[in-house]
Formats: C-alpha cells, sequence, structure tokens
C-alpha cells in the first residue's frame, strides 16, 4: 500500500501499539456492559476504572474528576451546554480562536439569550489582555479559553486568564484536546488557578477515536447532555466504550510520561522545518508565539492552501489546510482573520503537524517537494499571466 | 481463562469476528480524520461512506437518512432534545416501559414546560391501546414508542401505534436498539406508517460500542446535542468514529442478511428455556405477548434476582437482574412495575437473552445449574424460618 508521510497529527493521530493491544481483549473476549452484575461486566467494569486512574494521573486530577464522553466535541458541548442549562442566561465569553465546537455552543447559547463576548488575540494568537480584562467587566458566568490553538499552535496563558477571571465567581473552561500530551498539564494546579473544567480527547494522543474527556471540578453543576442510566455520575448516561476508554487510558499515560523527551524531539524537528520553509519564503504564522512544539502553520501569498495540500498529498505528504477537524468550508480560518492575518495569506495557510514517530529525513523530503510543488505551481501562475 | 457462558445478549454482544476484521486497519494503518484532504482522510471518508450504506440498506433507510451518532443513548437523547428544542413546549408521550434513555429526557422535557404523558400497558407489556387513543387526543408533537422491550422482549405495534399519531401531526419516534436484527425493520415502510425516526445501536447487534445511529426523515427539523465541525449533516458534530462505524457497518450487514435463519434457531432454544424454566415453578413475563425471539425474562416468588444473578455468575452463566444498561438501582424494574407485576415478583426479575452463537446444551446446563441453585437459595430460607 502507498503510505504517504503523515504530518497531519493535530487532526487524529494512528492509535498507539501499546493502547491497541490493551484495547484488542476488549472486542470479543472482555465484551461485557460495564454495568452487568457477572463477570463480563466486572471485568469491563475493572478496565474503565484503571482507564481512568490513568487519564486522571496523566492529567494531575483525580478519577472522580474524570467524566468519559465520545470525545473532544461531545466534552465541550457538555461543558458549555450543560453549565449554561442551570443558569439563568448571562454573559459568555470565549476566544476568538476557539475551535468549531466551543464557538457553535457559544453561538447557540447566544441565540437563547445569552450575550456572546469574543475575545480578541493579538498577532500571534495570544489573548489581547486589554480586551479580556474589558470582557471581565461584564462578568461572564462562563470563560472558555483554549490551551492550545489547534491550527497555530499558540499557547495561551490559560492560569494567568483563570486567575484575573477569579472574581466574577463565573465557571472558567478550558479545551486542553491540542495541548494534551505536547506541553504539561496538571489541573490540580489549573484548579488552583481557577479552572474549573479541562476538556481532552484520546485521538489526538495516539488512542483511539470514541473517547474524550471533561475533567470536572465536582463544585460545577451540569445538566447532562445525554441522559439515561445514568452512566458517569448522571452526566453522560450511555454503555461505556470500555475498548477506547481502555486505549484512551494506556495512550494518557505514555503521552505524559514520554511528554518532556517527545517535546525536545519535535521542538528540534519543527525548527528544521521552519527554516526551511522561511527560506522557500513562507509566512509562519504565530512566529513570535510560544507554540505546542509539533505545529508548524505557514503560507505563501497568492497560493491557494488547498491546492497546496492537493498537490502535496499526490507527492506523499499528507499536511492540512486550515482547521483539519471541520467539514468543507471555503471561507479563510477564523483563527487566522482574527490574527489579523490578511484574507489572501490566510486562504495559502497550510499545517504541518508532526509527531515524536515522524522520521528525521521526513522533514528534508517534505521541504524538497514543497520546493518543486512551488516551482510548479508558480509555473502555471506565470504561464497563465 | 475462565469464561462464564454469556446469556446476556440484551446488554451487550462480542463483537463479530467480521465486523473486528473490518476495524482492525483503521486503528493504526488508515487512521485519518474523516474530514482531512489526503489519503488518509478520503481512506476514513470512504470507509465511513461504505457503512452508512450499510446501516441504510439493513434498515431500509436511504444512506442520507443515517446520523451516526455514539451510540442509543445519544440517538435517543438527540432526536427527543433535538426535535423540542425547536418547539414550543406541548405534550409528549412515551410509552411506560421505554427505556431510561427516553425515559430521562422526556422527565426533563417535562421539567422545562412539556406535558409528559406516559401511555401504560397491558399485562404482558403491550400499549393498552385505549389509552394511547386518550394520549392522541392531547395532540402530542413528539412520540416516542419502542419497537421491542429490552427487558421482556414484547413486541410493541409500532406501525399501527404511528398510523394512528399520523393525525396529530406530530413526530413519532422508535427505539428500535433491541428490535434491530431480532426482528424484520424496513424504515420506508415505517416511514409510510408515519415513524419519522428510528434509533439502532452497533454494540447490540455484534458492532462494537461507540457506534450507533438515529435514522431521520430528513422532513424533521433537529437541533444538534453536540455542535461544532458541522459533521453528519450539521447534526452531530466530532470527528467520526471511523473504525466503530466501520464495524457497526459490517454488523449490521450480517445482522440483516442471517436474521430469519438466526430468528428460527433462536426460537428454538428460547423454547427449550421457558419449557424447563416453567417446570421449576418460574413465571415468565410477558409470556402471552409476541416477544424477541432470543429474550427470556422470569421470576420466583420470593427470590431476589440480583441474588439469583451472582450465584448463578458464579456457577458459570452471565444473565442480568431487571435492565442490564442502567446502573445501580435498587428499584424493582419500571418495566414490570407497568405491566402490573407486584413488586415482590418484579424484585425476583431475571433475564437471559440469547445469541445465534449460544450453544445448545448450553439451555440444558444452564437449567441445572438454576435448579441447583434454587435449592440451595430455598434451602437457606428453609434454615431461617
Amino acid at each position: 500500500m502507498f503510505a504517504p508521510a503523515y504530518l497531519d497529527h493535530n487532526a487524529t493521530t494512528p492509535v498507539l501499539p501499546a493502547a491497541l493491544d490493551a484495547m484488542l481483549p476488549f472486542f470479543a473476549q472482555h465484551y461485557g456492559n460495564a454495568s452487568s452484575r457477572h463477570e463480563y461486566g466486572r471485568a469491563a467494569r475493572k478496565a474503565v476504572d484503571t482507564a481512568r486512574e490513568q487519564v486522571a494521573a496523566a492529567l494531575g486530577a483525580h478519577p472522580t474528576e474524570v467524566v468519559f464522553t465520545s470525545g473532544g466535541s461531545e466534552a465541550n458541548n457538555l461543558f458549555l451546554k450543560g453549565a449554561a442549562a442551570t443558569m439563568k442566561p448571562g454573559v459568555i465569553a470565549v476566544s476568538a480562536v476557539e475551535h468549531p465546537c466551543v464557538r457553535q455552543p457559544a453561538l447557540e447559547l447566544a441565540r437563547q439569550g445569552w450575550t456572546l463576548r469574543e475575545v480578541a488575540v493579538d498577532a500571534d494568537g495570544r489573548i489581547d489582555v486589554a480586551d479580556y480584562a474589558r470582557a471581565l467587566e461584564a462578568t461572564p458566568r462562563l470563560v472558555s479559553v483554549m490551551l492550545a490553538n489547534n491550527e497555530t499552535g499558540t499557547l495561551l496563558d490559560v492560569p494567568t486568564l483563570a486567575e484575573a477571571a477569579k472574581h466574577t465567581r463565573g465557571w472558567f473552561h478550558t479545551d486542553a484536546v491540542q495541548a494534551f500530551g505536547k506541553v504539561g498539564l496538571d489541573f490540580r494546579a489549573l484548579n488552583a488557578s481557577g479552572v474549573h473544567a479541562l476538556t481532552v480527547s484520546a485521538h489526538k494522543i495516539g488512542g483511539p477515536k470514541g473517547a474524550g474527556a471533561l475533567v470536572l471540578d465536582k463544585r460545577v453543576e451540569l445538566r447532562p447532555l445525554i441522559s439515561g442510566g445514568g452512566h458517569e455520575r448522571g452526566l453522560r448516561s450511555g454503555t461505556e466504550n470500555v475498548p477506547a476508554i481502555v486505549g484512551f487510558g494506556v495512550a494518557a499515560e505514555q503521552a505524559a510520561s514520554r511528554r518532556t523527551e517527545h517535546a525536545a524531539r519535535l521542538r528540534g524537528l519543527r525548527e528544521a522545518l521552519e527554516q526551511g520553509l522561511i527560506q522557500q519564503g513562507a509566512t509562519i504564522f504565530a512566529a513570535a508565539a510560544e507554540r505546542l512544539p509539533n505545529t508548524v502553520y505557514f503560507g505563501f501569498p497568492n497560493l491557494d492552501g488547498e491546492t497546496l495540500v492537493a498537490k502535496l498529498d499526490r507527492a506523499g505528504f499528507a499536511v492540512a489546510s486550515g482547521a483539519a477537524c471541520s467539514s468543507a468550508n471555503p471561507e479563510p480560518s477564523h483563527v487566522l482573520l482574527a490574527m489579523g492575518v490578511a484574507p489572501e495569506l490566510a486562504r495559502g495557510a497550510v499545517r504541518a503537524s508532526l509527531a515524536p514517530e515522524t522520521a528525521d529525513p521526513v522533514i528534508g523530503q517534505f521541504l524538497a517537494a514543497l520546493a518543486e510543488t512551488l516551482r510548479q505551481l508558480r509555473g502555471l501562475t506565470a504561464l497563465a499571466a
């Protein structure tokens, strides 16, 4: 089989061998429903308990604070809609660079009588501190600011932002889907800073699709999105996805234990990639910000990102244009527009997101393929002119 | 490993070998995000498309009517809460024997201004036609009646009930989680009878946990529970759980193609089991109703179901007491109480749910183990008296 080099790890990751090995017995051998009161059920329950401990330990949380969901989108929706459902409509503040699964629930709340306050970011995708201070003056009941942006990789200073919001006595949530495994996360410390809830997803860290978690300060009252049998302390009903949760646990453990080692290696790869890109005339987005060690978001003026991604795909390299998680969308990235990037340049955005498994030579090969692709595209442009 | 005989297939099923084989390449080889625009993404999208066609074909639906969810609980919640969110509060009618993931959303709607009308059932768990007619007089905007009950296996006459509700011009939903694979399902025919939405789940038919679907008449307007990237026609955002969806597709295909053959075999096993149970003095619940071919729900007076299940588990047989999908609940089954079963007898309820894979000799072995267990328990009771 033709296997292109995969440089799209912010979109999803292959399941780690150790995670898959741990999952396999739970499909057709220990296949019980974790709520069943027999041998099969107890084996499933024990596996879910172990995974809950692993995820909690990897995040510096207590196992009872971990609410398993089907993934990050569900966890973000559960927090925002679930908390809002217990309150009278008020102000909700979210950053201008959130993932659609935070932006859309916030927009829905706005249609239900909430006041949505989008907080501006600077040219590198960091929160505009003055605008954030103004947003807090409206005493938001809910604040959601991501820890790391999925497109640019920009790290947002969530502990400081949460501290600043403490006096509002609202709930502060952070989408940590992209941060998990790439930067250190400690829910206990974040909680002390004023973070009440945090979202993570298994398939971004070498776990399987179909599992995620909302880590939740128990003082937060939530209405479930999915009610029924009362699973997950009544916050998320539905038969537990045992194999996926088991894989999530193993992946979380590895993500935490190997993070420092991985980050050092990723930074080296990213550095080499960015140097090569700059030599080819690329703009690196959010270049001045502290960023995820694996993410490079770049563009060339007057070159369409979609076209570049398609050409690179044929050349054997899987990268993303704009946010890879959302469906077909001809609009330029809302993240780049919020950063003040001109729409022409934003339309050219391409994201390469690396993994510790990315082999060293791939960077050079990718840069060579890109150079050749640019030559072809510019030749065509010159011909057409 | 000690592997007890598994007689709890209404709680969950082992993943079929063909389904697991089909899933495996999507964990660490074709692991792309189905929204990505490269080779990995296209392979994932193609697999999801194929599975959607398989699930649709197995249910007599069009692929565009299939909305994938994380499971049955999510699909039921999506329909009830999603449809209600587009309407002014009105009357919602559900049967008194629905699964908690229909009952609880209905109760939540009742707290939000809806009027909840529970429709009575007869002594065998079938809808009380006179009470249903009275419920329709209130012109419910939403009606939900399951096709087959998870505890008793009673089949409810959904086509007739939906026809009778047509004049109300509300939406009629049916939870087909237990019916799928055990009785014939044809969404086109059901839709013609007035059924607008139908819920199914993968892990009840030999597919994996973590996938389900809401089959939906496109005239029904729904608000998503999980919003974000706009997946599943905007009705269910979140990265598609590709391996689980692939396994669901294969399991659905097998469930439909082998259903008649399986049902005949299951009926034979059920008949043998019921004969043996009656000889031991058991009451068979819903005995007079047309029921799922695999389900036997029974009880003995003055014997606790939980105790019986625990004893049988130690003897090597996995069965359920009451509804196995819900969490610890000391209350007797709401299904049996709705049928007018006395609480003392309802507390003794035990469910055995068979699969085509259940070996013939297991029935006799189970009956022998049950006889021995009853002897022990009655001995203890006699001693204590």
